[in-house]
């Protein structure tokens, strides 16, 4: 095994997983790893463009779902969750601790040159198109393209 | 790495989780993967052959667990989930895509030759029996058995 | 493919899913796995070394995700828990069952050779010191080091 890979089925949508998951990917694509992150269900949250209670999508239900994936600004922490306060209070930890924020990670990783890719079947079920998610999406695709792109490396499940 | 092998180490027994196991299982078995679902604790909820509060299991403290892990019929969302109403909105959503729902992903999977295991150490816990299990369960093991199954492939914890 | 190697990054800090981390990492290393714990966020947890709510770290902000991490007394299980109820239920269960705990898995864990890792990033935001963890921790490292001890295993995100 040659190549080092990472990829993570980004399927939560809490902030704190999220911010696991572009620490581990911006830290593995500085260290010459190849990353790829495939994006499904709440994942998305980290993808839309729209951020606030955007309402993307077309349909009753589909809109009821996305009302609860409000985008970035709306994730919440997995645990800790008391009136939306606790993802502000991580963001200023981070911040007074100099260690870079959610949206610095996802930044950091856009640079390095992570591929974002998007589950097929959730924007389906959502009825979310592409245009309605940040321009780094690299492919929208399915499980078999997934496993293509994954294989020979470390996966994770998030 | 000649082999294409994906296994699962199904833990959760939430609903969206649960279709996020055997859409990819599917899908990987559908393109020529061989795929081993090692279901414990809560992952139970799929391959419980009772539905309902079944109150399988011996014991006052397995009956209390065995309560809350009721089967298919009953498993949560993981996150949304308002009086049960969830799943059924989402099976809804699912039905209105055309989208496979999780009781035909789940069909869809064992017809394709994914291998079903089941934890040992969880049914001692929780006092379940071979004969609770769907039939498709192809064996109930331990650890060690389970990383013989899964070395030199690709392996998820959900 | 020849060394057989499990790592896990142990985000959760809930009651169940320690148990299924402890039970993974005896079982592999039982069998001759190098086995590799990466602790980061929640999963401090269970490294710790103050039990009770400890109020380790500094800084207000700090102390309030702290008081939420009181170490292995106070993890709650990730689906039940009424009135902190369910974790001491279920180590009933795996007592009358005749199953390890989870201190008892833990400890198999030190005693079979299971490599543990602190997260750096993780000590750095909750202002967390090497010697408020447990004198197992064989190193408190970031990302890149992590895969370069995980590459070529199985690696899990719990």
């Amino acid at each position: 095994m040659e190549k080092k890979k990472l990829s993570i089925i980004v399927f939560s949508g809490d902030f704190d997983k999220l911010v696991a998951v572009f620490t581990l990917a911006s830290g593995a694509a500085s260290v010459g790893y190849e990353v790829n992150l495939f994006f499904t269900f709440w994942g998305f949250n980290a993808i839309k463009i729209k951020k606030g209670h955007s309402f993307v999508g077309k349909g009753l239900l589909a809109r009821f779902f996305n009302f609860f994936m409000g985008g970035l600004n709306n994730v919440p922490l997995s645990r800790l969750n008391f009136f939306g306060l606790s993802p502000k209070l991580m963001t200023g930890l981070m911040k007074k601790r100099n260690v870079a924020t959610l949206e610095q990670l996802i930044e950091y990783s856009k640079q390095l040159g992570v591929n974002f890719y998007a589950c097929e079947m959730s924007m389906v079920i959502l009825g979310i198109k592409k245009e309605d998610l940040i321009p780094e999406i690299k492919e929208v695709l399915g499980v078999a393209k997934f496993l293509e792109y994954s294989k020979d490396g470390e996966t994770l499940f998030i």
